[in-house]
């Protein structure tokens, strides 16, 4: 057996470790026998050699190990969730988790919060008067059971090894490296006891992945990943140069997610919640084919099967279920502040790393992790890249508690994510890709043809 | 200004950093605003994209204010000293310090403790009885003013960011590292209060550099990083194949070094003091030429004054100057086995590495830093590497405290670290090559033939 010196020298080193050693330092750090600047060593020297498949597996199940799998043993059928990577105006969870649990397919959903520029499920969610996202695991499971979703906060039970460790690598420069980005993502959600995975990779100015072949990189290693511990997995690359949909913020991104539910809601959004849905239903068992699946969506989102498992869960969890059928109870700031085309033309960018950060800056999300967020204050796009706008045509709305000083220099923030020119910019497709395990039903592949 | 972790990141990402940022690292460390663990994921971050020379000087400035700087104004002459990066019986500066002394230039020594398979020069000196290597700062000033040179410990006054930096080294894989290394040496010897410096950069089995080209690029660094930060710096390249002399432990190595000073002493070690003491008299500015130097080495030893100043300096630091004299009254241990040659032929190795484990394992050093040594106990290498010897006769002898089964243990390791073959092996000379920094007074060169 090395030491743990010994360890770090050999990744250092460029050598493949066997899992027993993986195993060995996070079970290590538990303990207090390694210390955290040796395993910030170690992701440092991680970050320059890279963690094989065999690794990141290792990694991935000891640190789930560090903490409890919640057991859901008791709720019937194949429990698939999704994980985004993370963008602006990403409210794709709070539409889904119902619509495809109305469908059949149990959704145990572990979300996170804002931090930066991205926006986070759990503060939308808490945009609902009374949602309670801090819930003991047995209400979870009953939850689940009952209602087919439930939304919950991590716990302090689950891969407690992965916060640690991404606490360390967030102020050691060690953040952005595939493997242990794969590990991060996977230890918490493999924590959910869930059978099957969808997993949203986000491409673009507003996503953590800016370009389409570090995002495929990492889609592609958190599906093999994925897959070597067992889970049935499919990534989808998607768009993020410009929100999703046209709400950021909290309480009118969850309105707009509810308006899915209702049948409504911009195409972009619809789009990216059905792509996603169908490939739930069909891991779910559900629906044999893609079109099939997308038809069951259709159907459960028209008869109202949709909007009634939210309320269930919403209810479930403390909240106010009158808000899936009457959205104005969700309070929303009565100021605005609109931001108008300064010529004729066409939009042709609207920056959602921009628009992300203006409306971290208005309060919507949070810089440091232990801010509060305003719930009510938001940006709506009203015109997206292609759209053709008139001078003095709204590009946004600021939604603001009052229209005072502050509010101004939001939007001028906001308006400097815009572009307007002469011509419509080059289409950009909402889905860039499709990447499925060999777990998948689909067979592996990463060409767009084969998208559900 | 960049955060720590920005600066973390531009070094992870192959940037130089202005010397600015690397001493606000330094200073973050000490005022507690950056964690070590930070430190660590950096230091690996350096391990694998370098640091410059001026970043190395930056390195070593920042580390050496973070202590204080021995105040030797007092002294009149030019102040130099030696560092060797460690061997095996290199017990070179226990002869050196009085010798170059005796000749008028002033040694200021800061010397450490053994660890690991090599040695150290206060454990060595303390096998004298009385002599103290802790010595408070004025102490020091006023010695080495009365007597030439004084020897002592690191204090926890010198370059404290440096002991904590090397700690953190030490237990996170980043030790083997030439800029970190050149910054950890130099931080320590300017603080010494010196103007000029020789370096001996052992190279082989027993060093920690193995091989010559990484001992010659570590050389080349110390001297180009020493020379900018204003010193007068030699480098000389030695061979540390076999032990350095004859002794290996604490009483025998200062017995044999205090055998130089009274004109004996094995050849090798001999010339490698003279080597350096040549150096020393050279940027100390009392000898013109390496000729002229090693004439007043010579006639300093034969005429007594060598021992004289080591008695002097052995007596200002509590130790019985009666030692040089009468080297029998240094304790040794009273038992020995003989290490007996298998064959008759010719020894072909005398394996630094193995013989200086085997007197770690024995008790004459240690292998944590929290350990106590056997002053008393050592081995006496008797056949070296080109010897002819004949069968049964000795090849080392182990002395012990008893000959009991540990010894015989001990006597089998030594026997393993020498070979006899057929036929001689070729000659490897002592000095493998010197490098001067522009400010030393011979110039830059790495060519053998320039050696004093």
């Amino acid at each position: 057996m090395r030491t743990f010196v010994e360890i770090i020298a050999a990744k250092r080193d460029g050598e493949a470790l066997p899992s027993g050693e993986i195993a060995s330092l996070i079970e290590g750090l538990g303990r207090g026998e390694l210390a955290d600047y040796q395993m910030a060593a170690w992701l440092m020297a991680v970050y320059f050699r890279g963690l094989d498949d065999a690794e990141t597996v290792a990694l991935t199940q000891a640190m789930l190990g560090s903490g409890r799998v919640l057991e859901l043993a008791g709720v019937q059928g194949v429990k698939v969730d999704k994980h985004s990577t993370g963008g602006v105006g990403d409210k794709v969870s709070i539409a889904l988790a119902p619509l495809v649990a109305a469908c059949g397919v149990p959704v145990p959903m572990v979300s996170g919060r804002g931090l930066g520029h991205t926006g986070g499920t759990l503060d939308k969610l808490e945009a609902i008067p009374g949602f309670r996202t801090q819930l003991p695991a047995s209400d979870f499971a009953r939850i689940v059971g009952e209602a087919g979703c439930c939304m919950i906060g991590q716990t302090a039970e689950i891969a407690p090894a992965d916060r640690r460790i991404y606490a360390l690598r967030d102020v050691t420069a060690t953040v952005e490296c595939i493997p242990l980005i794969v590990a991060s993502i996977l230890s918490k959600k493999l924590a959910e006891g869930i059978d099957a995975l969808v997993l949203d990779v986000k491409v673009g100015r507003g996503a953590f992945m800016k370009d389409l072949p570090r995002a495929r990189a990492l889609a592609e290693a958190l599906v093999r990943v994925g897959t070597q511990a067992g889970k049935s997995v499919v990534g989808l690359l998607t768009d993020m140069e410009s929100p999703l949909g046209t709400a950021v913020g909290n309480a009118v991104e969850t309105r707009e997610a509810l308006d899915v539910l209702a049948g409504g809601g911009p195409a972009d959004l619809v789009e990216c919640t059905l792509q996603l849905g169908a490939e739930m239903l069909v891991l779910g068992g559900v629906a044999a084919t893609g079109t099939d699946a997308r038809a069951q969506l259709a159907r459960a989102i028209a008869s109202g099967a949709a909007s009634a498992t939210a309320e269930k869960m919403i209810r479930a969890q403390g909240g106010d279920p009158a808000v899936v059928a009457d959205r104005s109870r969700l309070e929303v700031a009565g100021h605005e502040v609109v931001v108008e085309a300064p010529r004729d033309g066409f939009v042709t960018r609207a920056d959602a790393l921009a628009i992300g950060l203006a409306a971290v800056a208005m309060g919507a999300g949070r810089t440091r992790a232990d801010q509060a967020v305003d719930h009510a204050v938001g940006i709506l796009v009203e015109a997206k890249p292609g759209a053709r706008v008139a001078r003095g045509q709204p590009l946004a709305r600021v939604l603001v508690r009052a229209r005072d000083e502050a509010a101004r220099a939001i939007a001028a923030r906001v308006a400097g994510a815009f572009d307007v020119g002469e011509a419509p910019p080059p289409h950009r497709p909402l889905l860039l890709g499709r990447i499925a395990g060999s777990h998948g039903s689909h067979g592996r592949s990463t060409r767009k043809a084969d998208a559900v």
